[in-house]
């Protein structure tokens, strides 16, 4: 069942010690069949190098586990909660990636400076706000992912357009059309919160980059003009 | 003798170097069997690339080597004053890696800024006392250990929730059920000391985690009730 | 058509990820023939792994596109103004590595601190403005290579003596006699951002280095009695 | 002639890129022959990759080249100064490794803040001044030993218990009792440049370790009853 979403979900788990963005087990990729209403994503706890796509667990959207006898990501509750909200995102990816979670830990955005966010990012990567103690005891893993439909609710921006954020002391999600560019956000996100923390530390007045800027490079890669890349 | 203990003990020395926390033969592993009461320690100062399984140096409790032509690490009376008084301890790891020893000349703890720390460890890693010039002229080795002995009784904290320390102006000492185990939180402690030293360059009034989050992530994972990773 | 210009641009793009300067698609290396009037470039958004050197498309100084099927870089006519306004110059680089996008994001410029960049740069490496939104509205690329064109005029510098500089929120483009040695010289500044990143966090009231370091550096490497190196 | 040590002075400069402590050709290594009075040291600006035993050029100690076909590092001259002046040294490194030119460029010394570095400096690692205009002129290689020679004659300290300098607003020369031990202390320097940029960010009060434990972990390894490592 769904052999080749398995696949390239366990492909797209495989991207993460590749690019860096995890240590041991701390982190997380899934994707979803919309026609089925089904998404696929990895088991808990299990080393990226002993992974094999068969590993997968398949579950449907209202949370019940329907293929794969190991249990799936703890965080699993919070995709669910993702791809119930946002009907674009067809792949999400949870990391621990280190200066993500720096920022995480701040408790800040990471501010959108330069044209290498801008290029996937149309303005900050939010940092939303901590569970309360009630919404933890409730059920920790969903309200994490309410919190963040609540954000981008509440803000009215398009998830579409913001790929992801932070969770405050905690660390990033992303997403995208899919698990590859998930996790190809995933990456940027890391290395754009490197680059902003570099920034910040030269310059603690520097600010965002100006908002012609944003608008020029989001849209010259993703607006119905885009000219980055190649054709089809 | 202890011919399996001998290699998992090799085998977990030999992950510092493949995990980035050794310099050189800045780093030292042992693992014990508790029934016997006895101890193996890597030889001090003996490169990593040619270190084997048979130069492993077995000691008892006392102190005494049983076995092994070469000289135990430098650090052994330390590894000893932990095996002592802490029960639950069953592999124990010296590291200078950068981030951890960083703080560790700070004079700091490392901050339990969020999940990724209190999925291993119950609050801050500790940053225990210097010693005196006395306690230095009479048992350099041994009174770090009982200065880390002491630390745990007078804060009364349990060594299993807690499984590591920093030595001020030196480096980490971090412990697990076994020698596995203890080189893996050892990798926790330099994550988590690189991910903090991030965020508090961003935000120097950022602060721990809420109570919640500490207590959620750690029981997650090591409670009665723990639903990370795979049953049994 | 200029079949070793191509090769030797190829090669020169794929030294960006082995020098650690790009993450994805990231940067771009173009190389000029002087004679013919043509230069040679990177195809826009095609990953490294797979680039080839027929893949590299064929630009002529009017701006237009001479040969091959893929669409070039995005940054073409930023590369266009450069060889038009420095005649000295062979090869052209854009990337987003990380510290000199740092700087980039902060609005400073990369301050000469010591020999490692003076043996290169003739003094500081140039942040040059911000374009307005009406040089974004009327043409992007090509206004930021007329920016850094008239940076080195209106400061009367030799862009051969300051063979790079920051694109304000943006990056560094980076030039030299031919593809190879602005590679060379974008990791260069790369390196040097980050050591005096480095030392302006050690240090806030650091400054340049010594003129007579810079004059004395720059000339034993690249003046008329230069002694750096082999003869010839 | 002295292809012993010729192979060895290759081999130690072999480990620069091995250790991460050079960029392209930013480093040279010398080893000397005391019984000869000649030294073998890195021809200038051939890249590692290429090197060869072969490459490696013969110097007197008087400043002439008695073998090789190609020119000598353009440092020569310093590592000249350091022979003749610091009788116990049989090799002598210089490279601009990242954080220890940061601290030359910040114009500090490298502090013993902690342990890492008191195993193998018995103190800080100091930064030398400037030279003057007029000694660049002069001779800039030699003064620049001959300012490091004055620093330890001027502090009465025996430069093979501090076994490596910074030159302020250049680098780190580093050495040992031979080639191999310069290189080992060199990547000590860089280890410990990094460990306290960390710990001075973290926590700009923190200061050197208190002078028993330098005095503790320096002897315990190199004193006349060391007993780090194995005997003989």
């Amino acid at each position: 069942m769904l052999e080749e979403l398995k696949r390239q979900v366990w492909e797209a788990n495989e991207l993460l010690p590749k690019y860096g963005l995890v240590t041991f087990t701390w982190g997380n990729v899934s994707g979803i069949d919309r026609q089925k209403g089904l998404f696929v994503i990895k088991p808990s706890g299990v080393p990226y190098e002993t992974l094999k796509p068969e590993d997968m667990v398949v579950m449907d959207l209202d949370g019940n586990q329907v293929e794969g006898s190991l249990r799936p990501s703890s965080d699993t509750k919070t995709h669910l909660e993702l791809y119930r909200a946002f009907p674009e995102c067809g792949g999400i990816v949870h990391t621990h990636s280190t200066f993500a979670v720096g920022f995480a830990q701040a408790g800040m955005d990471i501010p959108c400076m330069g044209t290498t966010q801008c290029d996937y990012f149309y303005g900050n990567i939010p940092c939303v706000r901590n569970l309360t103690p009630e919404e933890i005891d409730e059920d920790y893993e969903k309200n994490t992912g309410a919190a963040i439909v609540r954000w981008f609710a509440d803000h009215d921006i398009n998830p579409k357009y913001v790929p992801g954020c932070l969770a405050k002391n905690h660390g990033p999600f992303v997403w995208g059309k899919d698990a590859f560019e998930a996790v190809h956000n995933a990456a940027v996100v890391e290395e754009t919160a490197k680059m902003d923390f570099i920034a910040k530390q030269l310059n603690p007045q520097a600010g965002n980059a100006p908002a012609c800027y944003i608008e020029k490079h989001f849209q010259r890669k993703h607006g119905p003009h885009a000219y980055y890349g190649q054709k089809g």
